[in-house]
């Protein structure tokens, strides 16, 4: 492994820590390295802070120049998960602060596709005399960023269905039973996933029969909850649900058809709950695509599913899945169980939705297998 | 890793071999190793040979002689992986052979369940003066030797349950189609899987519907087919059926009620089909449990079943399913598609038939995960 790889593998570990958190900015990560005199330095590190500012670029720089003097930041590298910022918005633009802060060299690790950057990023820190090193681990960064790229591409959020399921696929036994097919450490690691994205999302039969909370309860990660959102078509669901209970403690948002009656939207806004309309399709329910789309609009860059079948399915149907986080527990229920998406209407093997495998983990006597959807 | 284990390892990798040709016979595998006077030195190997004979001692002791002559094998280490019998069959007891060629020590890989052995094969080892050492690897010599045993113990062939399927546990369409859910090294993985077994095992609606050969067609592997078994409780297979066909290349059993009619059954066996029969269950189906305790009678040890849903339910019902094979491409069919298994009836979670995962292989993008059953 060269320097550049182990620097960038450092920035891609800090760049995950904002996952979750930073949106709708991407979450970035920065390492500054001192090589002249001597051994190699690290200076500074820094990540996408919550909600996005300060970016990466800034953290790292700030604590380069507490701990080592600004003088120290003179010909260092600095190694960047995603291209830096170029607009000025709230904040200087991150490529000003390199080139002021007298770097020497950037390695980058993917472009950003924001129009707003897109390569001017790059262009500006050239310009102003820098080394710039593109597509360092590139495949790793832009996976990292696939919710932000994601969004900024096609305007709606990365779409990850998380199932739990038997070895022959069931979700559940005839009569309805689910609790538990997968063991406790499985359902931690679900917990650990849920902060890693901006949202999770479920289908009103989901509230209704489980009644979820839908937040990390990993001691010491209470605070990492994601925004919990509900499609519900017909707000069906109850005032005394926890979700809505819990509406002023963690974000709770309820999607709904756009024609709904007032009233009760109204009684939900009051108890802190946020209802975002979107049009109806043809089975007059939330048409997805659109209701994703405002999801994007509104910031969210990376969704994970935890709804049944019937979300699942019309997910998959219309192709708006991007990855399966599929836990698995060794055991069987068999065919009159209930299985773990709704029809699909395959009629020919050739038509089947095809994914890829990313990754694999071994949890015990279980797996989690995450599939990646193919173009 | 000790020079035992190392020697051992050896010992079951010969063993292997035999696998799906020795029956009634265990599969065992021998080396001998002479470690007076310098280096070890391996002087002979064995296995058992098809149908069972001779024994892997008797090859390995064979081969020693042969190449290095009857002197050497004083004081020599023969690993076995599995106890040397010591009933006289066709042929001397293979613990009277170690002694006449003057071995010093024995390492035994697990003990010989079969009444007519168990423990005084390693007893007159030891009354002779051998030094013998048990159980090394013991629990990979019994895993190689499951079917062996489990026949030894309770009558009935190891039966391990092959089924290839979707991420979300579908084996065809909404309208039946199947080929191919897996790919072409998968199904390569099968006919190599086949020939380790001692027999197939389908039902007649599998017959009926693909017409399937249910042989190796690996190149250089024509001649390992195992016995072809079909489930067909009403004789409705087909004298035009591939399998009838071919019945006089490679064994074919059908295995129906014991009521049925004499006639089809004489057409079949002049076709060179074998007829079992057995008694009838409560749904006049053939009844499952004693269908493999006739094969068992017949010398099956490892049976692979590549049956359907139905036959695959029924098994498993039955609880007569040790080993679960499964095959999973990263593609998806759908809640309307086939399941893997028939109907269970499980209601309640902590009533699912429980498996632990013994094994796991990555086929290019799909996976073979092996269950074994808990007790």
């Amino acid at each position: 492994m060269t320097n550049d790889t182990h620097y960038m593998q450092i920035a891609l570990r800090l760049a995950r820590r904002g996952l979750g958190r930073s949106w709708p900015n991407p979450a970035v990560g920065c390492v500054i390295v001192q090589n002249a005199g001597g051994a190699p330095r690290i200076l500074g590190r820094g990540w996408t802070q919550p909600g996005g500012r300060p970016h990466a670029e800034t953290v790292a720089l700030s604590q380069a120049r507490e701990r080592y003097g600004a003088a120290e930041l003179t010909g260092a590298t600095a190694y960047v998960s995603l291209e830096p910022c170029n607009h000025v918005g709230e904040t200087p633009p991150c490529s000003e602060a390199l080139i002021e802060a007298g770097i020497g060299r950037v390695v980058v690790g993917c472009a950003d596709p924001d129009p707003r950057v897109s390569g001017t990023g790059i262009e500006r820190l050239r310009a102003a005399g820098i080394d710039v090193t593109e597509n360092m681990l590139q495949a790793d960064a832009a996976e990292l960023n696939a919710g932000f790229i994601q969004r900024v591409k096609s305007g709606r959020p990365l779409v990850t269905l998380k199932t739990a399921m038997t070895a022959d696929g069931r979700i559940a036994t005839r009569s309805g039973a689910s609790q538990w097919i997968t063991g406790s450490a499985a359902r931690e690691r679900v917990h650990l996933m849920r902060t890693q994205h901006d949202a999770i999302l479920v289908g009103i039969d989901t509230v209704i029969h489980d009644d979820p909370q839908l937040t990390c309860r990993l001691p010491g990660l209470g605070d990492r909850s994601p925004v919990r959102i509900v499609f519900d078509s017909n707000l069906r669901i109850s005032m005394a649900a926890r979700l809505v209970k819990s509406a002023r403690e963690v974000p709770t948002w309820i999607v709904t058809r756009d024609d709904r009656d007032e009233e009760s939207a109204s009684n939900l806004q009051q108890a802190g709950v946020e209802v975002v309309r979107v049009a109806a399709d043809e089975a007059d329910h939330v048409d997805a695509g659109l209701a994703l789309a405002e999801l994007g609009n509104r910031g969210i860059t990376r969704v994970m599913v935890e709804g049944g079948a019937i979300l699942n399915g019309a997910l998959l149907r219309a192709g708006l899945v991007d990855r399966i986080a599929c836990f698995r527990a060794p055991s069987l229920i068999g065919g009159d169980g209930k299985p773990a998406f709704g029809d699909l209407g395959v009629e020919k093997i050739e038509d089947m939705p095809a994914f890829a495998p990313m990754a694999r983990e071994i949890i015990g006597d279980e797996t989690l297998d995450i599939y990646r959807r193919l173009p």
